[in-house]
């Protein structure tokens, strides 16, 4: 069975790590959301794209669910005392990546490629596409502040302000990366992960070409929402601010016509007459590398049965 | 007595800052050579000025003669990891220094301000001013590879293309910095530090306005050549390169008609029947901090006596 899985942040890189566990890494590709990506101290960060290839290859920090386990901040704590700006965390491994990647960039290679090369430096084993080679930048609309770029509004304003909608500036002119078309084209299933719809799944269904090419597949969404909490970061908090109670029914009606399947955790088993697809609930917070390993799988068994 | 130091590397950086243990704040300005700075991994580096800097704040390594004490290279292991350029040597603390300065240069604030703010944090009590804020590159003509960007030959070559003339790229339309006209037209005496007369002391001499100056001044130069090498870098070996016999005597004639006094190793003092102008003989080889002093009093001594 071959999967294309696409992923945002920590939750999108545990359940990629899942599927890698148990796939072959031919039979699985993981289309990762670049809408976060921005320039900071003159470097091309992508957080998105590093969390999951981090994860993969077993360099991830397991605490923080961003950068490097066991990394240092020298760089960082010599900045902080020059004056520089620090509310980007960046440790010293991390910036490694950071450099070479603008490096490379700078000179005209395109971000697929150098991520497809650092992944093999890294042994990762499954292919891990960048959405886009090109500028898609995820811009939060908020009621107070207007429209903030993603990482002012996540990470220096800590998702402070109430947002009211986003938009993915660029999309209109960019392509998927290569490789990302032909993987969905030749996929059995493709998985949206336990990612932030706003932000992490919805700017890779944003292409027109990628939402057309799904409405042809079976496609199963896992959801980020659990007891009406995020695992993590703001999801639940921007349901609210939209009006929409943040559930795992709000995920399955926010990608409503295209799935085929849903996976729920199993405490929210009391809103399984609001879903109106296939689904199983199961355990789906992921604590552990077996955790992952098991929605993986469960995730798997519903695909099949589809 | 107000002074005015030109210099560029290690030795520049360890006169100066003898000088800055006999001198008051406000009678001593180092003028730094930025005809090295170059762009690397896209930071801008400026290789004498963090010397300069470096040494006068205590900071510097005193065994390497470049970068901070007791730095970590955290940031290059992994750049070596990952295929990137680890050529120039740039420590984790080192690195912070380029990447704020980098980012302010790019938000269009000028280098002597970065720099005395930079100075500011890190205690150093003396005025130290880049020659200029704009873009003077130091170009080696090799014979055998035409010319080379100064850290080209410099580190990545190591010094290996033989030389036959330099060029100050932009020169014609660049301005000595702010504050260095002024330091100059108010001083009592300039030093030449014993840097490379070529790549260190000749960039800032090039700019026309500042040798008209000197003109008029009581100026002193320190040899760096001793017993016919150079303390450190490649000036002894360009000077044989361009047919000249390197050697105190060269060094004085180098700077010819801009010297009123002359400072040479007491080793040299062989070589007296040459120099036509009053000059010391002293110990110039400087390997603890005492011995800056005791250099930088020589030639104050000397300049008094002029």
């Amino acid at each position: 069975m071959k999967i294309v899985a696409f992923a945002g942040g920590v939750g999108g890189a545990k359940l990629a790590d899942g599927l890698a566990q148990l796939m072959r890494s031919n039979d699985l590709t993981i289309v990762v959301n670049t809408g976060d990506d921005f320039e900071h101290l003159g470097l091309y960060i992508s957080p998105d794209l590093d969390t999951v290839c981090y994860m993969l290859a077993g360099l991830a920090n397991q605490d923080t669910g961003w950068g490097r386990d066991g990394d240092t901040f020298h760089v960082l704590e010599q900045l902080h005392k020059i004056g520089g700006p620090t509310w980007f965390r960046l440790g010293d491994q991390d910036l490694a990546t950071h450099i070479e990647r603008t490096r490379r960039l700078k000179i005209g290679q395109p971000l697929s490629q150098i991520t497809h090369d650092f992944c093999r430096i890294w042994n990762v084993q499954h292919a891990i596409i960048p959405m886009t080679d090109q500028a898609v930048s995820t811009m939060v609309n908020t009621i107070e502040d207007g429209e903030l770029a993603f990482q002012e509004y996540f990470v220096h304003r800590n998702c402070e302000p109430k947002v009211k909608g986003f938009r993915f500036a660029g999309i209109e002119s960019a392509l998927p990366a290569p490789g990302v078309m032909d993987s969905i084209n030749k996929a059995d299933a493709v998985i949206l992960c336990p990612s932030n719809p706003w932000v992490s799944i919805d700017p890779i269904l944003a292409f027109p070409v990628i939402r057309s090419a799904l409405k042809a597949k079976c496609v199963v969404a896992i959801s980020p929402i659990i007891s009406g909490h995020a695992v993590k970061g703001p999801a639940a908090k921007m349901y609210i601010e939209m009006g929409i109670l943040p559930s795992a029914v709000a995920i399955a009606q926010h990608y409503n016509e295209l799935l085929s399947g849903f996976v729920m955790d199993a405490s929210d088993v009391n809103l399984s007459l609001d879903i109106t697809i296939p689904f199983v609930a199961t355990k789906t917070l992921m604590k552990t590398k077996d955790d992952r390993r098991c929605l993986a799988e469960d995730v798997l068994n519903l695909i099949q049965h589809l």
